[in-house]
């Protein structure tokens, strides 16, 4: 089997770090179908994430492991990893309580671009939870 | 409106492009909610897409405008576009007929990591089109 043919047709997990040795991973709600945020993984992360069952990511803006839920509680329980054809992303089906999001939304993704324009956005959902109370009680 | 609560509460899409200029893009299916593929947009792409309802992106490989489908005929129709909180991510729900993975099949996340294991693999689909055919037709 040619390199790209194993990692394409092959059954051997080889992820596919890029330059800064991350891994884009998308957490999908297992129940919804809801696509919840975008984040990253190094190998440890990843690791993590397969032995333990709870999404870890890693944080590129503080550069460090990040336990999603560790400061606001609001963890992910994942349920299936899936990989795409040429092994540089993920998906992770988890199962949430609620507020994903650190504005305190379910998901990250609350607004949409208003249909005609080109840079106009329009909420689609609603705060579930209030990410100043979220935050404080865990700090 | 401080900067960074004007990306995340305001309803203007800044899309926050990485240093090569790309934004990440995840295109889910409108219908059945599945995750199709990840891929990138520069910032002529996502404004074609926007423009003409039709995804494009951006081949990182090739380094240049990939017009969803024209080589493999398998467009995608762009129904919504999503932001996420800090706008360096887009997701697109599209319709689209069938065959969105170059290695045949609807989904590029075709295989789940083996539960027990962090790296076997199993899969989860079967083929929906002859990638060798499809590819052929348009050349």
């Amino acid at each position: 089997m040619a390199a790209n043919e194993k990692i394409e047709e092959g059954l051997e997990l080889v992820p596919k770090f890029d330059k800064d040795g991350l891994i884009t991973a998308v957490a999908q709600d297992a129940e919804t179908g809801d696509v919840l945020m975008v984040a990253y993984m190094n190998a440890e992360a990843l690791e993590l994430t397969l032995r333990t069952g709870q999404a870890v990511y890693f944080s590129r803006s503080r550069k460090k492991l990040w336990r999603k839920g560790e400061e606001s509680g609001h963890t992910q329980k994942v349920q299936q990893v899936l990989v795409d054809c040429d092994q540089d992303c993920l998906i992770l089906k988890v199962k949430v309580d609620q507020g994903q999001c650190h504005v305190g939304y379910q998901s990250c993704f609350y607004r949409k671009v208003k249909l005609g324009t080109t840079d106009k956005l329009e909420l689609t959902a609603s705060k579930v939870y209030d990410p100043a109370e979220a935050y404080k009680k865990k700090s």
